[in-house]
């Protein structure tokens, strides 16, 4: 699972963390053992749950954030840092810890998805990477989540590319892999992370061609008679009509990129298999989201392909994670809580532990959050914190197969009601073990 | 400007684009002279105007579309394509024509954004990696420019790289930057297009310190009393104060991060100004979008950082441009215009001009988009598409600064209207030069 291009990622870096590692440097407090935490303090409007992604992809990141002569030259051209503090960065390794969410686990409001302790020089550098990566990608797999669920077995494939980023677009076929998307129409996905790759023709084919027979036979012929055609360019009738001329009862799939679906399906479903075609599948692709495949359910088709919605989120395109000093040595050498005072923006301070709190049945009820000591595990509560990072060494990394499989693990733990539509709460509450009702922005109740 | 990392980007392409191209090669359709254009069908909900932006990232791209050993490899790995196409591949150049609007430019519904022409085998290859490119800058810098427009005169610094794909992010900071932003926290972008970058410190760094005192004092050693310090960890006027206290009235800015913002500025520059500080400057960066900026017209606000509403293009991540066979030989030889049929996506055929009718004052007037011979400049129209490509060699580049000032140019041509941030119609409207009427999505009446 790497890169095409496995080139530094050390200037992917807000212009303040290098100015802040200056000043730190200089007065001796940038080697004050310190902890960041990443979270978000709320979902976005009425989402029932988040879902982790990037996780991998940020254990990459971590591995190639080197500044080396050509990125040290450019920072003493410009005059971002002096030279002490580019000396420093030369010789940058991060040899703290990191502990975080996996990828495909779920989140709620004021989860710490991601616990990175160090010196604060080695951590304050990561900020913006580590929220680029876990925003984009978590935004991506919180909305894919919701249509692979509501998909129930149907196949959903992702193919956005063209509507984000052209890297984004890879980040977000992993994404969506992860949140339980069978394919992706990415061929760079496909290369880089292993991920089923799949495709075969647009409305440019058939009218490349001087008749949609002629398109018809072409792909055919080129990719046999288990391939999907897309019949819409013209009558979809008619051209479900000439496919099964052509193919006979063994033709793979039609696609319907246009129209009214749940109607059209049902009329193209009863035309296939008046034509004898009753195992020949029909997908459908044209700009869904969670409610229109929700919508579809009743609806004949057999697999569904997102595009735009998918990758921008779905109305949410970032999930509002921030990378937090929580903690971090006083004068004194121990380890003290800190947190920003400003009312609309409260954090908690201290370096917490996160549980999941199930009932007898395996169900979710709490998710459970702490600093300090952690709770011995009772059996019912899921330790969520998985160690990523060990004194700088990368120990914590998944394949996104696994990923997959784990996002539909830990899923299937929550209540049925989590896979609503509607607006609403989250599907658990946070609740936060010990004194900290009166800065608790999440909720108002103590766990009792 | 050029990649860290000039990989290839050949990959960054849908699977269906290379089975078309195998389908097309084995039935010789794929030598055919074909016409393709990106366009967008409509402007998001409401808006008045959008902005290119991404050209010169396409042509960078399209420098580096190259099928390398690796890539053919995998292909044949995975077994997407046959032996006679990946031979084909191997040899890819693009030979043919592109014409577009320039970085900067402004577009309405239906303008030809794009125009490439060569055989549809090379053109049909670039669909995706053209429309992700040109999607995602074109959708930042349409909502850069309403900002930019309402901050008059006061910078803009693009700020958001933390909220979107890491890749974006420096996407994003070239986007806003051609739309009128005055610099970026992001330092790759700074590395990679020559942007300004800019930063001082986080609230992690006033926490990181025993004392807010301490944390201000290390910073203007640092970086000096021209700095901007962030008065809004604890109590902002205790922090004005002790900022002033440190540095005199010779504070470059302070930066407020939170809070209500008019009456919190008001407060701040009647403090600023009664402690002797009267030309330091307030700088403000709490999740600003176009209507807050607008907003703060009348307060002493000085500068705006913009982040997350930036990089998700304020509501609009993507632009909805697609990318369509307009035109292509038929077996005589002859081109000929070709069109989706289906009802509810309609396209016009045939390879298009277009230009921005002025009056005689130089205001824009219509968008006027026709098929075949241009009209003959008559010194009110301005002829929009430019060339970018010519028989594959890449003749289009602008620089960020000209895009910039480009940008700043057309907008100025536009009605005032076109500034309004309510929703409404475009500023102007799309014309069809010729009988198209009747397949016009865009605008019912014809010019006259």
């Amino acid at each position: 699972m790497t890169d095409t291009a496995p080139y530094s990622t050390a200037l992917l870096t807000d212009h303040y963390e290098l100015t802040m590692l200056q000043a730190s440097l200089a007065d001796g407090t940038a080697q004050r053992r310190s902890v960041f935490e990443l979270f978000a303090r709320r979902l976005p409007d009425g989402r029932r749950y988040g879902v982790v992604a990037g996780v991998n992809r940020l254990l990459d990141a971590l591995e190639r954030f080197r500044f080396d002569e050509q990125t040290i030259a450019f920072l003493a051209d410009r005059g971002v840092v002096d030279q002490a503090t580019r000396d420093w960065l030369a010789d940058y390794r991060f040899t703290g810890d990191i502990s975080g969410y996996a990828d495909g686990e779920i989140f709620f409001p004021g989860s710490p998805v991601l616990v990175v302790e160090s010196s604060f020089a080695e951590a304050v550098l990561l900020e913006t990477v580590f929220l680029s990566i876990l925003n984009h990608d978590s935004a991506v797999a919180s909305a894919a989540s919701r249509m692979t669920w509501w998909a129930g077995g149907r196949p959903c494939i992702e193919m956005g590319s063209r509507r984000t980023h052209e890297e984004a677009a890879v980040a977000s076929a992993l994404a969506a892999y992860i949140a339980g998307f069978t394919a992706t129409s990415n061929l760079e996905a496909a290369r880089r992370y292993g991920i089923p790759s799949t495709g075969t023709a647009a409305h440019s084919f058939t009218l490349l061609h001087d008749r949609e027979r002629d398109a018809f036979r072409s792909q055919v012929d080129a990719l046999g008679k288990g391939t999907t055609l897309l019949v819409d360019t013209y009558d979809v009738a008619e051209a479900v009509r000439t496919a099964i001329e052509l193919t006979g009862p063994d033709l793979g799939a039609v696609r319907l990129d246009s129209g009214d679906l749940p109607s059209l399906a049902g009329q193209v479903r009863e035309l296939l298999d008046s034509l004898g075609a009753t195992k020949t599948r029909i997908i459908v692709t044209s700009d869904l989201d969670e409610f229109q495949i929700a919508a579809l359910a009743p609806a004949p088709v057999d697999g569904y392909g997102v595009g735009t919605s998918l990758v921008t989120g779905s109305g949410y395109p970032t999930c509002g994670f921030v990378y937090k000093l929580v903690a971090r040595e006083d004068e004194s050498g121990a380890l003290v809580p800190v947190a920003k005072k400003s009312p609309d923006k409260i954090s908690i301070g201290g370096r917490k532990w996160a549980l999941r709190r199930r009932s007898a049945a395996g169900v979710a009820e709490i998710e459970l959050i702490g600093v300090g000591e952690q709770p011995v595990d009772d059996g019912d509560d899921r330790v969520l914190l998985k160690p990523l990072v060990e004194a700088g060494k990368i120990i914590g990394r998944t394949t996104p197969a696994e990923s997959q499989a784990f996002h539909q693990k830990v899923r299937d733990e929550l209540p049925r009601s989590a896979s609503q539509l509607s607006r609403g709460e989250p599907a658990i509450p946070t609740e936060y073990e010990g004194d900290y009702d009166a800065r608790n922005p999440f909720h108002p109740r103590s766990h009792t």
